[in-house]
């Protein structure tokens, strides 16, 4: 049998660059592997909620949009389930039942969640749905018994937490999970794709995102007006490229076809980079390389996502029969959850029998 | 429209006569009364997974005992639902959202919650579905819409928590739920009657329970080794009623018809004890009393449970019946919590056309 993968993401706003050089992108690819047996995409709006319970406005306005840019990317229905976390309840039984075998110190010491925290500005005020979201990722993964997970690097502590829930529940109760392993995107650079503005983090509220939904227009003011070395004045003076902006979205999304087609002068980005470092090649230059390339891989993206937006119904309907799939895979597997955990007395049909047994002795 | 009452114990073992004096007997009159509308009682499985996740067994063993329990006390199927909570999964469904509403801190310093902690060593170990219980609870009180709570003093600040779900959620979302309100037993000593060696605890670990379906002869032999005042040596001697179990037992249960058939030189416990202080009322005859009053009100439970455990068959088939009764109706109020919360994306018919018109704009 293959692999099975799970992904998602969190519904909070449309998807930008950085998901697609992070994740949309591998899953695409991984979509087509021949040792890829099934593979669930979630839009985890439940999650979203634990850190945004006093705006589920944006939550839901954001569900099909996320499915828009999961489509547009070429996520494919026919090979990937695509589901709402919300519309499969099992999913919040599992995260009860594994609930009591973490300590809340446990989750206390988890670093993403830890930093997560921090970057929230959370303090002692942290919401108890969020400290417990670790828990609830290791429902996910392992409802659908998920053996490959792609993730970012900050995610690995999240991987952790759910190979520690699946020892102990199998220890207890008997072998019923999967233990998953986590893969890093391959291309370091794509980890963390930082925003236009140089910052380590794209964030709606700092506007500093490409989102693939973003018109040529907005895509070319926001390469424009990107950061790149500040000492770099003249187009004479020798630049630098580490912690440049748009040498770091070349480093994500240029490959050397891209330069034969737009900046046939060089042959790849190191010979680009060689001479930005000894000055002579202005950001200029770069930028409208960029949005070239940007261009390219987006624009593509951009039009199926437009003709998708016409018809939302389609959309919507990819989701609720992929969320009726995915609740039957994840009943089946808390069906075999509960038996192992003997808690299944009106489906087990010794139970009553062995309780009687008792009594007659 | 009548009150809502919901009640329910932790299937950890059979239940002993301070359930009866704290709960039971409660309920039994509760049940009759003209202003309750409906009245449910949990056997908390979940709940008492959460410090027995090692020892499922247990729970599993004690699900139909709790409800012989029941029904031997006098609570009656066509009155009550009685229900298996982890055979309601709204519930988790439920506890899953208000996570989000409570904060980790705020669970942290629930009195119930740090005493049971204490009680449990748990110190730093605490797993995070016994910190989150109260959440549960308040999951299983609004699902029900329960207005009534009949609960021991040490359950206040758990009806409090909810108090503050429910306020939360309201003001967030919009009116759903109903704010429970708790009600004590008059008897300030049902509250939490000792065991028979005085400690304040019943306990099955400390052996000094009684249990309701003890035999006659396992009565008699714990009723005559109670503790007393171990002051009282001879029966002249003064002795001291306070702090004395046996007749913190009578408090409980004497009433003055127990002195007219069993012991007719009193008219009651006040002449009683009276004679007890002043001294001449030897330890042997106060336990002979207390006995033949605890066969009194024990004898026909016992029975009854006798009765009732020559074929389970029936009172699974109740739990299994009132259990889709009591999912229905959290099936109600979670629908109505998730187009609250305006997630119910797949069951509301204007999501799809909203959303649409962003679009068309």
């Amino acid at each position: 049998m293959g692999n099975i993968i799970l992904t998602g993401d969190r519904p909070t706003g449309r998807l930008h660059v950085g998901h697609y050089v992070g994740s949309l992108r591998r899953r695409v690819e991984l979509q087509n592997c021949s040792n890829v047996d099934k593979m669930y995409v979630m839009i985890a709006d439940t999650q979203a909620l634990t850190d945004n319970a006093q705006n589920p406005a944006k939550i839901r306005d954001n569900v099909l949009e996320v499915a828009l840019d999961y489509l547009a990317c070429g996520l494919d229905p026919q090979k990937v389930t695509f589901f709402v976390q919300s519309a499969v309840p099992e999913l919040c039984e599992l995260t009860m039942y594994y609930m009591n075998l973490v300590t809340v110190s446990r989750l206390q010491r988890n670093p993403t969640v830890k930093n997560e925290i921090k970057l929230r500005d959370f303090e002692t005020s942290i919401p108890a749905g969020f400290l417990n979201y670790p828990i609830s990722q290791a429902a996910d993964i392992t409802a659908f018994k998920a053996d490959i997970i792609p993730v970012g690097e900050d995610q690995l502590p999240m991987i952790e937490q759910c190979r520690e829930i699946v020892d102990k529940f199998n220890s207890i109760y008997g072998e019923v999970l999967v233990s998953p392993t986590a893969v890093l995107p391959k291309n370091s650079v794509c980890n963390r794709l930082p925003g236009i503005d140089g910052k380590a983090k794209m964030s709606k509220s700092l506007g500093n995102c490409i989102y693939l939904a973003d018109e040529e227009d907005v895509l070319k003011q926001k390469v424009m007006s990107m950061f790149t070395d500040p000492t770099h004045l003249k187009v004479t003076d020798p630049g630098r490229v580490e912690g440049n902006t748009v040498f770091t979205y070349l480093d994500a999304f240029a490959v050397d076809a891209h330069f034969a087609e737009y900046c046939p002068e060089y042959k790849n980005l190191e010979e680009m980079k060689e001479h930005y470092r000894r000055g002579g090649l202005g950001d200029v230059k770069v930028k409208r390389f960029l949005l070239a390339v940007l261009e390219d891989v987006l624009r593509p993206i951009r039009e199926k996502r437009q003709q998708l937006s016409k018809n939302l119904a389609d959309v919507y309907d990819i989701l609720r029969s992929g969320s009726e799939t995915a609740e039957r895979q994840a009943a089946a597997t808390l069906a075999q959850v509960k038996k192992a955990m003997r808690i299944d007395y009106f489906s087990d049909a010794e139970f009553l029998q062995s309780q009687q047994q008792r009594y007659n002795k």
